[in-house]
């Protein structure tokens, strides 16, 4: 599967009165994650991948997360994410962050493909086209 | 189990581009109602618990939530809170919301209760006080 | 001028290591409570109110923000709004936040009535409607 | 004066429901690269130089910002940042937010550079030291 890392920066406004990342900030960080592997696999930004598969979105079933280390404001940690596996109409995407080598932070979420549009209330699922699937899950 | 209910206002700025809230949000969410649970048990505000109880926090070890039905900006919604269940040093809460009766998100949450700072490296799990279980166990 | 009070909580999640509330949050809560007494001033949502005056929002072109006193987790503060004046197409609001009677936060918005859609680019202010001046205006 | 240049994506998540920035995300935006600036000047995080000038931050009060053009997600911004002036115990920062070259939001902050700690009463301004009042300076 293609895999994308990025490099994020841990800021003072996400971390709380501990001093460590308040953990609704790693969503944050996981939602950006897989919007940017999706727009590398196609080679487009989400606003653009939004027109031009006309469709709604990849909107949240189900997310599962781990936190392991804690991370602190100045901490750059790194964001590797990648398609565990492939539904019809959904699909499971896997992050996992590190600080310094070391797994801090591992999430999984199942999203579904979405057609139509959420607020007027007709989202509905439809299969996740087969180029998305080709280009996610080359090597 | 003592539960304890609020009444959350879905806001504008909760909001994605499609006009539903942003996952992460609800996470905010139930890191308040987590908070207000155990203020409810305990008759004080969290910052006096810290202090009270001499620890550190409850830092989240695992999260698992399902997104039912999408929410949006002008939706009040209810959070009701409550423990799952104890164990030794770490217990398991319980957040439901729903929008007009019905369920729209699920939250669990697996937290830890720990003693000394998380900055210097020197929290540790503690075994949650026994007064804190048996105010949170009541009906 | 109508004046709204809204009374929030300081969540330990608005708060940074310092422990006092991230700036960043009070443009949260001032958002918020802008769309409040407008909602409360023509009596429907703001989901409701962009539809009805077929209009794309009030996004601000200027804010001002003076910080008093610091809040934190566990404070409850009372958020007062009020327009303080109308031109053709925009609008001043004044936010004045309180901590037990005393003013911690005072913002101050510059807000202008468009028409159209933000994304588009073809987003352009139109007079704000007479019956939205009267409404605001009323004591 | 130093000048700090971050280069910024807005994210899906910044946005409202009319698909542009939520205007509170600036600020948190302009609150990382004020730390940026520092860290730069300074050589060191603000983890550490927190701890190395033995003081308790640099807390706002008073902030200013002019929204000029809206960004939205997918935009890549450039943030100019610089000390505007320095008093005896605080300064103005200025940021200029970019988006293809074109000022789209301006931001001014004035900060106190403050001794002891927000929460126990006890924070108060003390003298910017020299050496920080250098280092910013330089060209």
């Amino acid at each position: 599967m293609l895999v994308n890392t990025r490099r994020v920066r841990i800021e003072w406004g996400d971390c709380d009165p501990c001093g460590i990342t308040f953990y609704p900030r790693y969503f944050d960080i996981f939602d950006a994650s897989t919007s940017a592997l999706i727009e590398r696999a196609l080679g487009m930004l989400k606003r653009d991948y939004l027109r031009a598969y006309d469709f709604g979105g990849h909107p949240l079933v189900k997310s599962h997360c781990r936190f392991l280390v804690p991370t602190r404001f100045g901490d750059d940690v790194t964001v590797e994410t990648r398609i565990a596996q492939f539904r019809r109409s959904s699909f499971d995407v896997h992050h996992c962050l590190r600080k310094d080598e070391i797994v801090a932070v591992e999430g999984f979420e199942t999203r579904v493909w979405v057609a139509g549009h959420a607020v007027s209330g007709r989202m509905k699922p439809v299969p996740v086209p087969q180029v998305v699937i080709e280009r996610l899950s080359r090597a």
